[in-house]
């Protein structure tokens, strides 16, 4: 069980929430006929932040890694979900090869395998891991904490098709966010689905770009319900030639940074927010909450010491970092025992399946709460976010988790019409 | 929580049960690719009978009429097994018309009626009720014993759409069996959704047409697993000119119990099955357990007093029964607290949504548990039916849900089959 969240600001949060439970029928049927347009991710998780002013998507995920934080309670909604996914994209497959990332020290992160490896499974799938790591030359098992293991399989490449040692799968599913270019051995595959397709690796993808997407989305969508989209969308701008170390393109980030800061506060005066109001600055092309600065003023792009510089230059994998998004900040108001929360919801195919609270007791509501080598608390969410209770009040448990899985689905859906924008010509879309 | 039950017998159906396990992943595929080929029914229940050695559905019910009984835990699962029906079905649909059944006075059932309202609600749709009753002239609000209410609305015909005051549906979902035959104000409409097809009534369906694609999918299903479909299958045999009370067709009656006695017997030799033989006489077009009885030698049906021969000829609405199944007749050995216990199994679209156990206390292991006035007690599943654990032994809860799941599967299936064989040339099948 989830303790109950606190939300200090009890105003125009509660008045969203309550326009999604009123219009609960006309949003379900408006996401049925946008599904009908778009072909939904495999899976995805999407991080949020509830200002109690706003609740908007901060990152969307292609290639979740937390699977094991979810409430195991939820595991048959995943499975059904899973079912309906495989079916959409890869009916016929009945062995699929699961690519995961290659941090085999992450307790945390071996176990979410063990969970998609199970879930999977569930759907009549035989599951097998490749592994990219180059010392992963014969079948290595590795135990996990709670008691399971893994068995990681070195790569067999046959022509065009990939595989392993006695195994030649119709489905390769990648857990695996390409973040470092995509390795060889994965070009120019053919005749076996590639789930997610490979420009939706952080090599290619933006997040400019999905949340330019996204507010195309949110446009629609807060149209539809005759909302100011603001509230569900962040601002954001992007600078695209930056190097940190030779301090090239500050100017574009301050004035970025600066444009940002002026808009966030025209709308903080129209809703009265009496908030200080912060961007934050992370690599277009990141994830794992690297290379992540609060900003509060642009004077701070400009004055930036060698260890900032140096944190913000870097990202996984080593990548150096050229490209940046500014993105409004939106102030975690949600607290649990002290420590500062944000939602993070995970689906499968167009389903929402769950989700967890990232909880922190070391950092501020304007800080980014996912960051390398930091602790965070996952709380599992008590409740699924798809059976809203409009008796209750808004901020009661399945109503929250339901604007959470509202907005969760937006960003999914922003991140289908991102992978169609983004389509190589040639490419099949599995 | 569901008790432990517990099963007199460990012997043979821990077989068939460790088979499904051993074969999760080719169980699946099997059924994937037979749902390719078949479209699935909106909504079904089966009840299923476990004598120990033999696991097999003995009634397929398209029309299910216990929502109310399932665990609440499980709402999230139907809800989107729900989205799943209507994205296949209709997925344009915005306000969809429920038709039930007429009986006012059965809490239980309005109590079904009620879950399924808020369950389609939760899937974006607009949902009322129409109701048949010809006193239903204004719409008329029914408080339940729970608490809450249903309005149902008088139905109003406009050309060729069905539809209430002020409500012009795009889908009409059935919860009314039609033992009666297809009321005029249901016939000849046009552009509407009519879920599921007319001809899935029991004015036009017959057991024994379904039993009979069940014998072609248990077969195919046995095939590719290596079992004896015996196993999964009762034997079944009809008699399609009776009158109980002019005694016309009882040599036919007489002859098929006789035939199914002595298969089964030689069945029993083969198994070391030390059980007494019976079968179960129930009229071919009925439901709601009227009109069955349990035989154990041809000679009882050829001596049929007055009384039993009104208990057989007629069934629900008063309809004449001229048509009737001789269906092997499956033990109970599942027992909760000393009552005889069968498993009801629910599914939306292809998905098993949960479940429950029709418990008795007064009747025997070889006797219908399903019949009028009857009291049973509806114990929900306590976990669902898609997730087995492999590393537990068979008969551990989550394993035999999985089993009950695989068979109720299978008979869904059939009815799939069933509903394309007996498609009238024109009808859109929907």
């Amino acid at each position: 069980m989830v303790p109950r969240l606190t939300t200090a600001l009890n105003g125009p949060l509660l008045e969203l929430e309550r326009k999604f439970l009123d219009h609960t029928t006309t949003i379900e049927q408006w996401f049925r006929m946008q599904w009908l347009d778009h072909l939904p991710p495999f899976y995805g998780s999407v991080d949020l932040r509830n200002s109690g002013y706003k609740l908007a998507p901060v990152d969307t995920n292609l290639f979740p890694g937390g699977f094991n934080n979810l409430n195991p309670a939820f595991l048959p909604l995943c499975v059904q979900a899973a079912n309906a996914a495989v079916e959409r994209i890869c009916p016929d497959a009945q062995q699929l090869l699961l690519i995961p990332e290659n941090h085999t020290r992450n307790q945390f992160y071996l176990q979410n395998v063990a969970r998609l490896v199970s879930l999977l499974g569930h759907t009549g799938l035989t599951v097998r891991i490749g592994s990219l790591l180059p010392e992963v030359t014969t079948p290595t098992r590795i135990e996990l904490a709670n008691g399971e293991s893994l068995l990681l399989e070195p790569l067999v490449r046959k022509g065009s098709r990939l595989g392993l040692d006695g195994f030649d799968p119709c489905a390769i599913l990648l857990n695996n966010d390409l973040s470092a270019g995509v390795p060889e051995i994965l070009q120019g595959l053919d005749g076996q689905w590639l789930i997610p397709p490979l420009h939706a690796g952080w090599h290619q993808r933006r997040k400019s770009g999905h949340f330019a997407a996204y507010d195309q989305v949110a446009n629609g969508f807060a149209e539809r319900l005759g909302l100011d989209p603001w509230l569900l969308n962040p601002y954001f701008g992007r600078c695209g030639q930056i190097n940190f170390h030779e301090r090239t393109g500050e100017d574009c980030l301050a004035g970025q940074v600066d444009m940002l800061l002026t808009r966030i506060r025209a709308k903080y005066k129209e809703y009265g927010v009496d908030e200080k109001p912060f961007v934050i600055v992370k690599a277009d092309a990141g994830t794992y909450g690297m290379g992540v600065m609060t900003v509060h003023d642009a004077s701070e792009v400009k004055d930036l010491n060698r260890r900032q510089r140096n944190k913000m230059s870097v990202v996984k994998e080593g990548m150096q970092v050229t490209e940046v998004i500014i993105q409004e900040g939106v102030h975690t108001f949600e607290t649990i025992s002290g420590g500062v929360a944000e939602p993070v919801v995970y689906m499968i195919d167009h389903y929402v399946v769950g989700g967890f609270y990232r909880v922190n007791n070391d950092r501020g509501r304007d800080e980014n709460l996912n960051a390398p080598g930091m602790h965070f608390e996952p709380l599992a969410f008590d409740s699924p976010c798809s059976v809203p209770d409009c008796r209750q009040a808004p901020d009661e448990g399945p109503n929250r988790f339901y604007a959470y899985g509202v907005v969760a689905r937006l960003a999914l859906l922003a991140a289908s019409v991102e992978l169609e924008q983004t389509a190589p010509a040639e490419a099949v879309v599995a």
